[in-house]
């Protein structure tokens, strides 16, 4: 392996050796020689790739900002792109530890961040963005004001992962959030969109069938 | 005061200022001299009461258990009686330290509990029986599970007093609340029940008006 190509596969088994750490323990509780153990290289490396346990975090950070918010739905609807896209994040819960940590990482209040609402905005405008565009293709209710909406699919996604990952590690997520997509369609869609749309998800993307 | 008085005075003093300590920087964060300064007993009065940290976040736990699950509901309909209970629990979590710091030690993972899913459990089972009285009332849709009903209602909870906390600290957790009982209560209760509800909770239990 030429040099700079060992440096990145060094840089990503730190990060997600690192996830590991966090994602059992959260930021405070885990130690910056455990997060090199657990990755398997030396303290010289470590140390080249990031100064602090602070840095390694805001590395770990940068993973959840990586998910496309575009997800490659196979639907033209934007509302069932904002159905897809939580069922994608749910997927990548189960399935990507370095993606895990940085939800743990965002939902600890006051751990490293200095800004703890930055992330939280972020999947706010997202969604506001995809079902205000909903509104305009007529499947959100004219009476909702799509920052609303968002609000609850944000803060509803946080706490029923949460509650998944504590009572079932995220197995019954896709369960529990369908059930959720079940019970709030029909007070958010129109009743033209409402007969359309799936909230299990589209066909297709691959999220049914576990990690 | 007399001997018994003042040491039930100091229990309440240290956790009090155990509860301000863990909402600011969780569990793994906090430190047992800093509890005891913002505390202000000494420490031989401090381990007089608590042998550990961890003894120390026990006693803010049980604050969770000792909200009424029964809220002094002026309504006799079960399904306003649940909506009740959780702007109930909304306005504990903006007044209440030691609330706010038991919730904050229960959405931490793996910091100091044995079994995390203890008190999930525990708000699981009580929404649980509330939404199946209002079942049996007539009031929440015959095709839903109330175990399914109260999962979504726990994990939006949970979910959006997070958002809420971060954004607002709690300052619009009544208004986001409304919005998602509205948002949902179609979907979940039955047409004749629907126009009888009140999303943002009973007139009477003063509860919009803040702190």
């Amino acid at each position: 392996m030429a040099r700079q190509e060992r440096a990145i596969e060094t840089r990503k088994r730190l990060l997600v050796g690192a996830a590991e750490v966090f994602d059992e323990r959260g930021y405070a509780a885990a130690s910056i020689n455990e997060i090199q153990e657990r990755s398997g290289v030396t303290k010289g490396a470590m140390y080249f790739h990031f100064a602090s346990k602070e840095e390694i975090a805001k590395g770990v950070m940068t993973a959840q900002t990586e998910v496309p918010v575009e997800v490659r739905s196979p639907s033209a609807s934007p509302m069932q792109q904002a159905i897809d896209l939580t069922h994608e994040l749910a997927r990548r819960l189960r399935t990507d530890v370095l993606f895990r940590a940085s939800i743990r990482l965002t939902v600890e209040r006051g751990t490293f961040q200095t800004n703890d609402s930055d992330m939280y905005d972020w999947w706010l405008r997202a969604f506001s963005r995809e079902l205000a565009r909903a509104q305009g293709a007529g499947e959100l209710r004219k009476e909702l004001a799509p920052e609303d909406v968002a609000a609850s699919v944000v803060g509803s996604f946080t706490g029923i992962q949460m509650l998944s990952h504590v009572t079932s590690a995220h197995r019954d997520l896709h369960d529990r959030l369908t059930n959720w997509w079940e019970q709030i369609l029909p007070g958010i869609a129109t009743p033209e969109a409402l007969g359309t749309l799936l909230p299990a998800g589209s066909p297709g993307l691959g999220l049914s069938g576990g990690a």
